[in-house]
């Protein structure tokens, strides 16, 4: 085995934006999906009073981080034994662990988050393919499923699993309850295991999306993923949670963590396990995020409407995914996203690298770095009854709007070079 | 590919001990390789004013640490580009990700630490093992070392690594500098990578035990990976670091990194980063903890070359593996490892879980859990003159004298049953 994968490309896009301001480049980053917003107080005390805390630990986490995470779940109808939770330095690291313990092939929705098919290709299974349906995300179409599934069992392929993201990144989109429940049904017929990527699940802010998780439905079959890098902002503490089917898949799973990363930071741990209680100022902070999401992601999502892009508007997290196909062609995304940098120093990620057709001009744009640099200018965001009035967040605004005018008029131009300057080519 | 790893062995068997202890049993933890000793109260300042920090970073880690972590090396006589530093959550994980990162199988030292080949096993590579020279642990014995890989190379295999491990987990041996000497002019002979695991360096006890490290002599081609799992006992603060080689394979590590488990957790990475600055305070903790580690391990040693059994003294780390043969006669070193834990109470691992052959009735015993329970006593045997007379000390050191007693004179009895009360088996 020889790797395969490149630097994922999230993180990539997000390190070049860094260097290109270190370097002094004036560069709206709407590429990298951090939550951008402070720790809670509360959660940095309990980090602090957790620092004697230097043993290994339990591979499956801390029982008082199980039991937290178990009533999470509780919480919202999932009744969840301690002992089926499973704890992660991210739940990036729970998803790949699960490759090798679930094992067989998998199949991913289309588009879908940039490490799940680099996960697989690392892992050594083949990810397939399957486009979400028209105007949902973060599900394969179950319409879809099981031609996919069979052809790839004809093949001699052995297929155990399919995953969802609710909500979804990179769409923003939330899966209709219908086709959660023909999914789990076909998920059923197929007895294909799913994996379900929750970590947005508390950030959903259209009020007229319904969740549903298909662990409500089909239980014995899903496994729920989760974690505190979006709802809490947590992501460089890295802590993720997973809400297991069995004992025998949970020890499978505990195996493969054991030899990759031991046990999270156990500091974290403890600051975890008290997130998870759910204290009512933390509920409070994760009901303000998700509304400054939601109104932010919405305004980031009008000015992509008004320039003329197609835009299906965002229900949860802090993504969306416009088609801009309609402002100016391009033969990839790669290549829109390349000269949306630039030309007009806007960085967002291309479809492609979310498994979307390279021809295909959607690009992923995450809102949650408008919210302003520090401590401060974020605290007032979040406290903000109109955070997009707030200067810094207008600023970024305005910056998007002009880039997306500037690159869209360009369509009328782009053809059209002086015939005394144009270069002769061979 | 499905997963065919067990949970550690070393992780499981202190699951298992602290399973019994809650039961009540009277359970001697000599199994789990922790360092047994409190944070420093430095270490715990630095994360507590770290934890605002919730950004995920960069995937190599945080620039201050990859400094500090160079500026470490470069006291060391090894001048380091902190851009060939990469941190991860523990070394445990940089070393899996450079299984693919390398590619290729891997030659171990037989006995080594059991994570090695399970990692091997997890990322679809093969281990090759090839004992260590005679009196010398942690090595692969050079004059056995062109033979193995010729013949796997012979066989169409790819071999491109050797792995040591100095001082050694599980001998306690350091392997001496004329035999690293020799590995790193038969790996450059090879052209084999070398991957040296120096976790255990900065607690080498036996003053005259010359450390060499094969950087030092074959710079080109070896990598070295180490952490503060062990010298400042941050096991469960997850924090290890790696010196590459050159760019490329950095970025090959960091892709893997950048989809497994994105970065180390921020707020440990700042004060990681104070600990390898190494200032005052924690270097004289961590030379106090190598006096105490070698204090009670060469105690424990001597208890077992009383009992009888076969030892080389230990040299560094926390360890030693002695040879229970001459004691009584098992069929195999996990026989023998239940029969003391369930005898005796007496917890240690069995030789075959490190990779000796199951007959051979070598057992891993970890000696830094004897430095008592809770900081108090913990932080007493650190400063203590005598740490083995402290009462706790010599409490366990009096159960593991007993232990080799009682299971050593059973050797004379175990054969003879009484006939009256012999159960007639079919």
């Amino acid at each position: 085995m020889t790797v395969n994968v490149t630097l994922s490309a999230t993180l990539a896009a997000n390190e070049e934006i860094a260097r290109r301001r270190r370097a002094g480049q004036r560069v709206l980053n709407l590429a990298f999906g951090e939550a951008g917003l402070p720790v809670h107080p509360a959660l940095r005390e309990r980090l602090a009073e957790a620092s004697p805390e230097n043993s290994y630990g339990p591979v499956a986490g801390a029982a008082v981080l199980r039991e937290a995470a178990a009533g999470y779940w509780d919480r919202r109808g999932l009744p969840t034994d301690p002992e089926l939770v499973v704890c992660g330095p991210g739940s990036k690291p729970l998803l790949y662990a699960l490759l090798p313990a679930i094992g067989g092939d998998i199949v991913l929705p289309a588009p879908s988050w940039v490490s799940y098919a680099a996960q697989a290709d690392l892992a050594g299974v083949r990810s397939i393919p399957v486009p979400a349906p028209p105007g949902e995300g973060g599900t394969p179409d179950p319409d879809q499923l099981t031609g996919a599934v069979l052809r790839a069992r004809a093949q001699g392929r052995t297929v155990n699993s399919v995953l969802v993201t609710l909500p979804d990144n990179p769409t923003g989109r939330l899966a209709r309850p219908e086709t959660i429940r023909r999914l789990a049904e076909t998920a059923r017929e197929l007895d294909l295991m799913i994996i379900s990527d929750e970590i947005y699940r508390d950030l959903v802010h259209d009020r007229s999306a319904a969740f549903l998780s298909p662990a409500d439905i089909a239980p014995e079959r899903t496994i729920v993923t989760s974690g505190l890098s979006k709802s809490h902002a947590l992501g460089g503490w890295r802590i993720g949670v997973a809400r297991l089917t069995s004992i025998p898949l949970r020890d499978r799973l505990l195996a493969v963590a054991s030899e990759i990363w031991s046990c999270p930071a156990t500091p974290v741990q403890h600051a975890a396990a008290y997130a998870y209680t759910e204290p009512p100022e933390l509920v409070e902070r994760v009901a303000a995020s998700r509304r400054l999401h939601g109104v932010v992601a919405r305004a980031v999502a009008d000015r992509f409407a008004r320039a003329g892009a197609g835009v299906a508007y965002p229900q949860g997290g802090f993504y969306l995914y416009p088609d801009l196909a309609p402002l100016r062609r391009f033969a990839t995304s790669g290549e829109l996203a390349s000269a949306l940098l630039d030309e007009h120093g806007v960085g967002v990620l291309p479809g492609a690298v979310f498994g979307d057709a390279p021809g295909t001009l959607r690009v992923r744009v995450a809102t949650s770095l408008l919210y302003g640099e520090g401590e401060e200018q974020r605290m007032a965001a979040l406290s903000s009854e109109r955070p997009i009035d707030l200067p810094w967040v207008a600023a970024s605004l305005g910056h998007l709007e002009e880039a997306l005018a500037g690159f869209t008029e360009r369509r009328w131009f782009a053809a059209w070079t002086p015939p005394a300057l144009a270069p002769a080519s061979p």
